[in-house]
């Protein structure tokens, strides 16, 4: 369907340029830094106390990623997230690996309880860890009876909404049907490949896409509510993938090529080319 | 030669899913991530005090990497490693670059002491250094006068056994031919591509195969010796850099074809590709 | 135009096979290893107190980089350059985004302090920042107000000149169009793409080619001047992007590209096509 959004939003990040500050993992990092380039934005990923409120004033917007997370970084991702808050910076948190462990789940409560979210991205696992306080995630993964699937979309929309009305975040919990709410709404998408799950750092770059697009949006004072935005990054994010997909030949050269559609492809592509479905 | 091993176990990554605890060097954790999501594997990437216990205790294997070992680290490894045995978790041993410094030295000896590895991989170097308890390693390859060949495989595997066989592990050394040890029979494998020595991250990735090749043996209780195991990892992953060597245009894509090669080739692929000796 | 020193000094990496201890940032850093093999360079990252002076005792060259720094590996990076500065091991400084908080810029300053650089590289915000000893930077790129061109390279040729004469070092400002100084005399170099700036580390990973081409001259006591040195570098690598741009598809393909063009064009290719002049 044609979704008006994504063609002006992601048309944004290239016209604003946001400089997005990555407080992230060790992993993907260099993944997430290329795709913000890629679609017209400015990474800057630092992690030192000594400097990220300085980062954060200059910035258009923050990721947290909880991906390698320790205690010296933890403490640089509350004091950036704070200081995003006091100057309206809007922050977005990738829960990577939530329910894993206490250290990462006392981590993301305590950032949460400190912290205001634009959005928070996540497998559906991570999303439901947050919202009860405890959970099981096997690894990075989302469990399998997690699945979010068109006949239980509604029900996992109805376990996130208070969540996402208490943190006044918009949650946008990805995997083969992407669940996106704000409390009010409930979106599914469909956009993306099977192969993402494959490569590392499909959801880690997604959250720096979204980062963006709610930046880009902020910067230029553009109409779109922060559920549209989060739409639009998720639709156009999975559209990478699904043009990557066109000459799979293995992840090495597919996450080159999810690189090369996200440098490629402007708004005037991928705006007929949403599957989404109000829920 | 046909090597039924090879053909079962790189058919197990896929049906068994290890999920493979990796403390690991920043250098070149973003292609040791790939390749186990390559082979089927489901890689965790954390190294914090705080949670690496946990991590293991839902890991079907862990791999310490020293490559950019600091203390904070060190101290990581040395928890999950003990955890790891407590928990009957197979680990598997980088030593990188363990010859060029004392500090390296003494952190891989100390792991040593307070953990069993199931196997270790380095270049002949880095394993020499381990045996002897001292060594000269330039940097993190493996010295000329330390090459193994046909003629002196022997003799290495002789130098090497002792070591295996204190410490209760396979030991694979590669480079242009590999030898793989238990300590009893000695292994040669001439699988493989010279240009895998030119780009980084070959030994960090093999060593993640091989942890992935184990803990698929052992989560399935399949009946292959460790020796087997390891050997079959060893040709598995040199077979990968084969095929990625075919269209060879330098090192930016040849590092995207070993994954690639690596997603695609299965156990009816490598069977009959084993280039195996014993010595 | 032909120059010499690039034929040569490109083809000494080769011959010399440099050893380059890097202690940089964790989002290029695997770049930075790939680009050293590449030429043909050996690379070595370490960054523990425990260990760096002992890397940089064996090795040729040394690259600190500030793109990720902290305390404890800003630390690191003092003792290893002094020590490099007692034995004679060249050192190149990569001072990223040093302009945009204040922890950068001091310790950068610190560095400058107390270890000579044989080159630093950076962009002419960052260069500027140094050499006035305050700053502005947006991030990790250069300031528009800052862009080198062929009207204004003289006058920046003119504040960087005392600055070069002050720490002897050579200094290369990157963008559009690289100046280079040693302080008495001023070159602009034209090779590179514009696509460049668009992925994550072609300034990093410049710096590494440079310390690796500088080390090599060392190393062979080659009789070539640092400022020529640093401009086949600057030219070598501003070519391995020409080369790379010629079959743009995206950001994704074109780093790869990159690194083959880097691991096939030797000095025979590369000595015609210098875009070089004299100031």
């Amino acid at each position: 369907m044609r979704f008006e959004p994504l063609l002006k939003i992601s048309n944004l990040t290239r016209d604003f340029s946001p400089l997005i500050h990555c407080i992230t993992n060790y992993v993907t990092v260099n993944d997430c830094a290329n795709v913000l380039l890629a679609i017209g934005a400015s990474p800057v990923m630092a992690d030192a106390k000594e400097e990220v409120e300085e980062f954060v004033s200059i910035s258009s917007g923050l990721v947290l990623n909880l991906g390698t997370i320790n205690a010296r970084v933890a403490n640089s991702m509350l004091l950036a997230g704070k200081k995003a808050n006091e100057l309206g910076v809007p922050v977005v948190l990738d829960p990577v690996g939530v329910g894993a462990t206490k250290f990462r789940l006392e981590t993301a409560l305590q950032l949460l309880e400190s912290v205001r979210f634009t959005a928070i991205r996540g497998n559906i696992s991570e999303l439901k860890t947050l919202t009860l306080g405890v959970g099981a995630v096997k690894g990075v993964d989302a469990l399998e009876d997690d699945a979010v699937t068109e006949t239980n979309i509604k029900a996992f929309g109805d376990i996130l909404k208070p969540f996402a009305k208490r943190t006044e975040s918009v949650l946008v919990a990805t995997g083969a049907l992407d669940l996106i709410t704000d409390g009010e709404s409930v979106l599914g998408v469909e956009n993306g490949s099977p192969k993402m799950a494959k490569i590392t750092g499909a959801g880690c770059m997604l959250s720096c896409v979204l980062c963006a697009y709610v930046s880009a949006v902020v910067k230029s004072q553009s109409p779109f509510s922060m559920l549209e935005t989060a739409a639009a990054a998720t639709c156009a994010f999975g559209f990478f993938g699904e043009t990557a997909e066109m000459n799979y030949r293995g992840i090495g050269s597919f996450r080159s090529a999810l690189l090369d559609a996200a440098t490629v492809l402007s708004g005037d592509d991928l705006v007929n080319c949403a599957k989404i479905k109000r829920i």
